[in-house]
């Protein structure tokens, strides 16, 4: 197998510190040792891991949440995703999120693959699952989490990813790898 | 217009700290008046802007850069792409950006959208351009960059999403905008 510490481009680590741990985010600053042998800085964050959840519903239509997102002091639309929490598995993860967030169960789970959303400074890494035979029981938000729930055809998410109504990478990765299995 | 202070889910600042300020990122811990009118508090990251580059040879090939993304401890398979300069405007930063990394210069440049990667804990919006006319000029890349080029049809780089050699969530998002103008 490939061993990536013999890759050419490999950068070693020389040193990690600590800068910051918060509520959502640890971010670090590692010295280390660049391929031709010079030292360099690397400052990422540590994240857990999240899932996203391309949930459709019998007639085709896909669930997608509107949340306020402070960093960019809007709301943005997105399929419904979340934050794995220590120890959870990426699938139970998916089942409880799309619970809390659309209110809806799943009978048929099916991953889609994986992604990395910011490689330059965060290892994230968010699992795709496509979720159907959805049945609706009632959202249990988290506390602070406020949200709206609305539903889009294939088409028509598509159509909202190519004109830029939406913007969210995760959502326009996870279209992309989940259309062609989502149109009747 | 549409105003984001009347959203129903705005999130309104009352206060902000600058937790940390590095080579290349700034990271915030914000007080927060949530909807319901109660506090939260909101960590993230601001990001001066990127820009991606879509750049098609005249055969039809895309080309990629494959780079150690340190906070992954792997190389990664990517379109071009990089950090906006102060005052730099986001096309003049594409023409930098690839031929910093690529070598090459586009007589045809494109705007397909933008993109935002990280939602949860950072701005970073990264806008994508389509790069055509390629001409090969010799690469500079900056100091302590390392990267190899490699270049792949749209077929192939629609399938490398598709079988998971691409996970870079800002280089599908792109490949996504960018694939019905792709094919000869």
């Amino acid at each position: 197998m490939f061993d990536p510490n013999h890759d050419p481009l490999h950068e070693a680590t020389i040193g990690s510190e600590l800068l910051f741990e918060g509520k959502a985010v640890a971010l670090y600053r590692d010295r280390v040792r660049l391929p031709d042998g010079s030292e360099g800085v690397r400052e990422y964050i540590r994240h857990p891991g999240a899932v996203l959840i391309v949930a459709q519903l019998p007639d085709t239509r896909l669930l997608f949440v509107r949340q306020y997102r402070y960093a960019l002091r809007r709301a943005v639309l997105e399929l419904p995703a979340g934050r794995i929490d220590p120890g959870e598995q990426p699938e139970a993860c998916a089942r409880r999120e799309l619970l809390e967030e659309t209110g809806y169960r799943a009978g048929v789970w099916q991953p889609l693959g994986s992604m990395h959303t910011c490689v330059g400074y965060s290892d994230e890494r968010i699992d795709v699952y496509l979720a159907r035979d959805l049945i609706e029981v009632g959202a249990e938000p988290d506390d602070g989490e406020f949200l709206e729930i609305l539903s889009l055809t294939p088409d028509a998410a598509e159509q909202a990813a190519r004109d830029g109504r939406i913007t969210d990478a995760k959502t326009l990765s996870a279209l992309f790898l989940a259309l062609p299995q989502l149109r009747g």
